[in-house]
């Protein structure tokens, strides 16, 4: 495996790979890497022939209260994951390389970007789809894998991709979780085992709420409920939103027809947790 | 020649010349070819293999009170100019196609895109930076060429391929003239025969600029005023700005030291007409 840190590089091997017409994979992470993410190298893995995962810690897209500083790091961990799980190239770009000094230069996407995640976090998804563009534009994959888990980041992406005619494919692939039902995250290592026991509560919340829409259930605000009953409720948890919206626009429902998707983002303490459930 | 108008047929064509290893040239206009365009072909013809234009007016660099609806339009002789000089594609998207409804994508270029043009004509270059990637990204060129008369647009181009790590080489070619200096421009088509003559003096008044400068003048103040009087001055004539600034940031210069551009705006009448020189 070949660790990459200079963008003209991965540039220069991306574009030679592509002539001599070799599918390229992208996944890209913040590092920290779990099953969630092993589970996307392998897919990519099946459908590509040159997978490249990167690792960036993207300062634009949190915000100056949010956990940058502490969001965690394990760069040999990473390297040893990406090499067993047959990766081709492992890149991580430096943030000086990646946002040069004034670059000012944005992505942002209208309509999905300024609810739910959004409203929590004002200028999140413009730092997501700024990035993105940035590593699509470098690595030039034929595809790019992402989890479920982080459900709107997804339909900004793909937005992001039809708005500005990108020439790629982005496949989104279900969440790996625990096995009590929590999502896998580099942020469950925040919790405390107080909050990791709570912590398993989502994903209930989430199937129950699937349960009740099952029995003939039509009406969000039921389902809503049903969700936040479900919850187990550790001190100093915050529901920031649970919502039962459009899995296109993500427009919330008032009355849940046909496909939904189901969301859901908790503060335990310090650690902010998202999880969602796609009903089909 | 090809004439397409599908964006997926653009698409492959150009990924089929990439992977045969023809370097393709993109010049994106608005239609209505003068010589400028055509000067741009020539350049392109000489450094790519393959030379695609394309003729888009495209709506989300307009603002409501522009002149979107009567910006001169010719499709068939926009269709034998380029044929003559040599194009392989003239592409010509719908507007549909090219901002489907509710898309809301669009890339921004903070620093440069709010002041000189950017003042007048607020969101200007919001529309220009996400055309122009929507057609790099459509295209596939390996280069695209510009013309100087738009400097600032061309500054704002080239900030945004650095900033999103586009793969394409951002080329600048220099004003062409008529024989009174008057920059070549489809909207001199708006003028009567007095803004006409009138509009000639742009050019005199930046070259004055620029001989007060070569003989020792550093002084931005001074030699915005002499450019202000060597305007001819028509009847409803306003000068929207003159400005000498930095040609890398466009930040006005207090003293002229060393690289400099000189920047016009003036309205004659209902039209409203640019052009600028560089100080090397």
């Amino acid at each position: 495996m070949k660790v990459i840190n200079s963008i003209s590089e991965m540039r220069a091997l991306a574009e030679s790979a592509r002539k001599t017409g070799r599918r390229i994979g992208l996944i890209p992470t913040m590092g920290f890497l779990h099953e969630g993410h092993l589970s996307l190298m392998r897919k990519a893995r099946k459908e590509c022939d040159a997978v490249v995962v990167s690792v960036f810690v993207n300062p634009a897209q949190f915000a100056p209260n949010e956990d940058f500083q502490r969001y965690p790091r394990d760069v040999e961990g990473d390297r040893k994951k990406c090499d067993s799980a047959g990766v081709e190239v492992l890149f991580m770009p430096s943030a000086a390389d990646m946002y040069p000094k004034d670059a000012g230069v944005f992505v942002t996407v209208d309509g999905v970007s300024d609810i739910l995640e959004g409203a929590v976090r004002p200028g999140h998804f413009r730092g997501v789809a700024t990035v993105v563009a940035k590593l699509l534009n470098i690595v030039k994959p034929h595809a790019a894998f992402f989890g479920q888990k982080d459900f709107q980041q997804c339909v900004v992406i793909k937005r992001m991709v039809k708005g500005l005619n990108m020439d790629v494919d982005i496949i989104v692939f279900p969440t790996i979780r625990e096995q009590d039902g929590l999502a896998m995250s580099s942020r469950n290592g925040y919790l405390n085992v107080d909050e990791r026991r709570a912590a398993g509560s989502l994903y209930s919340a989430l199937t129950a709420g699937e349960a009740l829409l099952k029995s003939g259930e039509r009406d969000p605000v039921k389902l809503k409920d049903a969700m936040r009953a479900a919850l187990v409720k550790e001190k100093g948890m915050m529901i920031d939103y649970i919502e039962i919206a459009d899995p296109q626009s993500l427009a919330p429902l008032v009355k849940v027809e046909a496909r939904a998707v189901m969301l859901m983002a908790v503060r335990l303490g310090r650690t902010r947790l998202i999880d969602n459930i796609l009903i089909q």
